[in-house]
């Protein structure tokens, strides 16, 4: 029986490709906001990957996506951006809009289970994400919350104990197959989402499994098949 | 400039006499469940001291209930409780009626400022507490997020850590002056919240501090005294 209802953020419920790329197109109108958000968005993973093999201490996903940043202007744009423009950039990950189904989606299937965000963002900007959207989650669960980074287990595993259910009472729904995969492994149940424009023009190559309980157009979809 | 309200929960949203003493009158009957209630809650207070001096590792909120409620139960009641009449008491605290003005006014504050629980209670519990009274929180910062219990300083500078402010940007909202001294303590600005009623027939024997910076009657006339 599912209990708790555990969302990834970026890509799922909301569309970062469009919200990074606006901002970025008005902060560098020299160069492509779209191409530069895909390019930022591919840092993302050799980030946390870093901060979790521990050979660096934990560091809020402000500041990786700030250093990410600044070093892709330099080495691939041969930008040097000015501190305010990294601040405005950075912040677009607070105030990404939500898909058009999400924050619908998110207040049906509260009324039957508890939902939560379970997201590498950090609990400030998640905070600033669900009030601009209307995600009305119970729990926002961010990474520092545990001072770690999906697909840790300590991630996985700490949502399940702070909300005192077990792992296979906790349905991880997301639009990436590894962040599953990961939930799996740690004994959750998955739901993959589709979201087939996340990376805007790129298609992406993503194959869900057959092992995921529940497979998605939308949130609205999600509810429908879970009876809310 | 205050930017997130901080609300303590048992007591202050919530009327844990009235909501505990009910269930105990229904599962001891032949005992006054008012009492019982008002002398679990005593216990409370130096349960939790015990897990944060040290000489006992992190436990629960529930467990300590249940710990506090089987001795008194056996020590001053000359009672033997079964599990299951723990079971349901201790579940008693989860579901405690909010007072009138909790849920408007929380959802007044909510709409200018970040609106968190900051409380003794375990994320868990605080969930299903605000489910039952639609208490429409921004995050629930529950005590086993931190492991620490209040007046421990990591709680207080912990959920200002996570929004990103500072301690002078966090209203300290409660109805007990140890909470709200422990907060100044640490920098937290502070409202002090009338709950005559909180420990149902006995009087309340607090005195306010002029040092609060705020003093309200209740949720609805701090949301008054803040322009919401």
């Amino acid at each position: 029986m599912i209990k708790l209802l555990a969302f990834d953020t970026f890509g799922t419920v909301t569309d970062w490709h469009t919200g990074v790329s606006e901002v970025l197109a008005e902060q560098f109108p020299d160069i492509d906001g779209s191409r530069l958000a895909l390019d930022w968005r591919r840092t993302y993973a050799p980030a946390l990957a870093e901060v979790e093999s521990g050979s660096r201490p934990w560091t809020l996903l402000d500041e990786l996506h700030r250093e990410a940043l600044d070093r892709l202007l330099r080495d691939s744009y041969r930008i040097v951006a000015s501190t305010r423009q990294l601040d405005i950039a950075v912040h677009a990950w607070h105030v990404i809009p939500g898909w058009p189904d999400a924050a619908d989606g998110i207040r049906r299937l509260k009324s039957q289970y508890v939902v939560s965000a379970l997201s590498n963002g950090n609990v400030a900007l998640l905070t600033e994400m669900a009030k601009l959207n209307g995600f009305d989650w119970d729990f926002i669960g961010g990474a520092d919350v545990w001072r770690h980074y999906k697909p840790a287990r300590e991630v996985y595993l700490g949502i399940a104990e702070l909300m005192q259910v077990r792992p296979d009472e906790v349905l991880m729904v997301a639009t990436h197959v590894t962040d599953l995969a990961a939930a799996r492994s740690f004994g959750l149940r998955t739901a993959y989402i589709e979201r087939p424009r996340e990376w805007g023009p790129e298609v992406k190559d993503e194959a869900p499994n057959p092992l995921d309980a529940f497979h998605a157009t939308g949130l609205d979809d999600l509810a429908d098949q879970l009876g809310c």
